[in-house]
């Protein structure tokens, strides 16, 4: 499984995604899922993946090498399209093509062609845009309204976004609210493991803010986690009693 | 969808289930799904069912009107049987029962036979239990080590469950913190709905200290949900700002 979240707001985005893969709960291995594309001053790009891993890297591969545009004649990669809209456009390319090879003997197998993007960043002047992709190839895009999007393992994570978050959140809160998110699933699902990658983008500066990776030894992860834990014990203790039957 | 959990603790036991059933997101309706078999001072017991409708419906038809159990020829309900293992057994048979019945031509419309159940309660001066049962008819048992039990849509609201309920908990901060886990998930997922029904038990009291429904309109559920999404956006304002990138 996977955990990678991504959150759109005013002032900048921030990505962040696990590195478990398990095929088996007796087969763990740790994986990037959250790769960084930059020409700094020039663009930015984060994509996460989620899903069967060798269609995900294979997907990187093919973005790596270059895939022909057949409007243009041209070999692009996501460091020299010219917009986010061309990126997806090139990314659902490269899962289509991966389809094509692999997806008729996955499916023989009786395995889902199941692989989800989260594709985020800002070229030139245009806007920070962040899209979440499906395995057909098609994409949806973060807007103000709902200024975040996830792959993998959504739902122990999504109480805390659907509460903290909203398009005017400040970036070094989104971080942080993304963080807690990501420590909800990892307390709550073993198959999402740490180390986890981070990448945070200002908007309009073309270059990554922050692109860390945080592991078990990480002080201000580990502070949050016990931050976190003790806010929630307390924050349900500050609640009064239900009133519900005399002896309680 | 549905959500219900059970939480026995060291002095008894809490029991809360949503009332919402849909057949496809334009077809919602309010069933109960926790329901209560008492004889006060002698035993009570708490039953919450999630899946197929009309699956709980017919078990829950055939508790009433009784089983033969095969081993001693007494037609057993949830009022007469011995003990709580007896009880999970009886719950087993009714649901085989129904499988025997409906079980082949739901299948043969590509529909599964699905229905799992919480169980909970005390017979006498046997101890207070709390089991989950599977649409098999098996069931297993919650013990200090895992003191809470969840049918439904478990993942919204296990992150708080892991956090703050030990078996020490006291009954009144287990209801509470139970709540808290149910408004997790309706703030999280349109299928599960008000109103809410609990039932609380306190061990070696052979009767309900609460059964009661909440509803849109009750005051101090709509406190706790106010409190709570104050104290979880107190709770991340209150952690210090992530040191990664020089800008943030």
């Amino acid at each position: 499984m996977t955990y990678c979240v991504g959150i759109l707001v005013e002032d900048g985005l921030v990505m962040i995604g696990d590195t478990r893969t398990n095929a088996g709960i007796d087969n763990i291995a740790t994986f990037r899922k959250l790769h960084k594309f930059e020409v700094p001053g020039e663009r930015v790009i984060g994509l996460a993946t989620s899903g069967n891993l060798s269609i995900s890297q294979s997907v990187l591969s093919l973005l790596h090498e270059g895939l022909l545009n057949p409007d243009t004649g041209q070999v692009e990669t996501l460091l020299n399209v010219h917009s986010m809209t061309a990126a997806a456009h090139l990314i659902g390319r490269a899962i289509r093509k991966v389809y094509e090879i692999d997806g008729p003997a996955l499916e023989e197998h009786g395995l889902t062609f199941d692989m989800k993007v989260l594709l985020g960043g800002q070229i030139g002047d245009a806007p920070l845009r962040l899209f979440h992709m499906y395995s057909e190839g098609n994409a949806i895009e973060a807007t103000p309204d709902t200024p975040y999007l996830q792959i993998g393992e959504p739902k122990y994570g999504k109480p805390i976004l659907d509460r903290a978050i909203s398009y005017d959140v400040e970036v070094r809160d989104a971080l942080k609210i993304g963080l807690i998110s990501m420590d909800s699933t990892l307390q709550s699902n073993l198959s999402v493991g740490l180390p986890v990658d981070v990448l945070v983008i200002r908007r309009d500066e073309l270059g990554a803010a922050v692109f860390h990776r945080i592991d078990a030894n990480d002080d201000y992860f580990r502070d949050l986690r016990e931050r976190w834990s003790k806010a929630l014990r307390a924050a349900h203790l500050s609640i009064p009693n239900p009133p519900y039957g005399e002896v309680l």
